[in-house]
């Protein structure tokens, strides 16, 4: 009999090739997968993750499941993991999955966070996690444009075409904006996101903070869809994908 | 005309072999040397660190020297450096040094830092700079014991034998320690240190907030010095070379 088991990840992503499973290359989803083999003594089930984080890009509560005999106790399952894998990704919770749960398919949101810095120069620990650009200049026009991406819109302007498949209608459900003297974070609650879409929404804001961009043309952007416009898509690094919400977990402050 | 430039460095010491340059290893002055040869097009002067920390070793503001013509702008150097810098590796500060300088020679104190940090399971970024360790059951002997290393000691005991050259006496001017729930750093600030002084001290430290080792045993090993006394050396990666302090800079509060 096998129970299914729901892992909560954190890893830097500096040193992989993003969350997916690929031959020849260093990824979250592959490291973990083969420290299960390693502390099961052979069994290789499939970890499915609740999203497909980009090379680079960091998570705090990546979420993933696996099917494993029921011998295998839980308790213990967490430290054996954390024993064998490397340091940047650990296995911060490991519980017995409700019943039906899935952590793509009965995922209801993500919280995804930007970090950017700027000022002369970063400690080298503080910039693994933030995006080295300069400040938007205009910030009431930086947050306007942030505003701009709340509620529902088909945000097939911010993906790639190359990764665009299924349906493009993504719901924003917040946003926020944290201003530190020499960094800002940028908080994204949302239903779901396209590949690519924080760093190009990102990107955007960006260039209308600069005054590259105007909030006419960010509007334009969402209100005619266009795959391949030509928006700006910011470094992975600043990327953490914070939080995945589950509907029985779902906060409404945050998700509403 | 050529004029000596003192650098800050801030460095991750997890991807390097230690400060000191090696052929065919990635060390701190390794890529401080290529990065100025590269925006100095071909100049290869020697950087002259204030110490060489090992493996795994981190700095927040390791000192260094090199001579240069008068001719580079030392404004520009510093961010000329660390866009072709690793981001691991940053100049925080570079300076024209006061007549006389020499980071190694000039130096009167240095100031390190040992964190460790315990419980179930840490997030990676937080665990990149501390050593995974579990905390010392008896508190009172671990501080107890930090103080007996105060002051002026043989402390061949805690270097290895293999590393000791020239004088073994050292001064630690001053010790502290913060607890945290889940962590704590140890300071010690002193005239200068043998190699792996500071993770031998706390490896003992650790022996004796934990009962393997009494404070008497402790005294000993100081009062008697003996080389190769079998002391645990605690993992790099908790060590951070926070501060040098040269005689200009003496802050009494620090160093008195």
């Amino acid at each position: 009999m096998e129970q299914r088991i729901k892992l909560t990840v954190a890893y830097l992503g500096t040193p992989f090739h993003g969350w997916q499973r690929q031959p020849g290359q260093r990824t979250v989803q592959g490291e973990i997968e083969r420290a299960v083999a390693h502390v099961t003594k052979g069994l290789r089930p499939v970890l499915v993750g609740a999203g497909r984080t980009d090379a680079g890009v960091h998570a705090r509560g990546q979420v993933a499941h696996l099917d494993l005999p029921v011998s295998i106790p839980i308790e213990s399952l967490r430290r054996a993991l954390n024993a064998v894998l490397p340091e940047t990704v650990r296995i911060m919770a490991a519980a017995r999955a409700p019943a039906g749960f899935h952590a793509l398919g009965s995922a209801r949101g993500k919280h995804y966070v930007y970090r950017i810095a700027w000022g002369p120069t970063r400690l080298p620990w503080a910039a693994l996690r933030s995006a080295n650009l300069a400040p938007p200049r205009d910030r009431e026009a930086f947050e306007a444009g942030l505003r701009c991406f709340e509620g529902r819109h088909d945000m097939a302007s911010f993906s790639s075409p190359a990764a665009l498949q299924g349906p493009t209608e993504k719901t924003l459900f917040r946003t926020a904006v944290h201003w530190g003297p020499r960094d800002l974070a940028i908080h994204f609650v949302g239903s779901g996101f396209l590949r690519y879409q924080v760093r190009r929404m990102v990107g955007a804001l960006l260039e209308v903070g600069s005054g590259e961009r105007t909030l006419d043309d960010l509007a334009r952007l969402l209100a005619q869809p266009t795959p391949g416009a030509p928006v700006r898509t910011a470094p992975a690094r600043g990327l953490t994908l914070e939080k995945v919400y589950y509907r029985s977990m779902v906060d409404s402050s945050a998700l509403g």
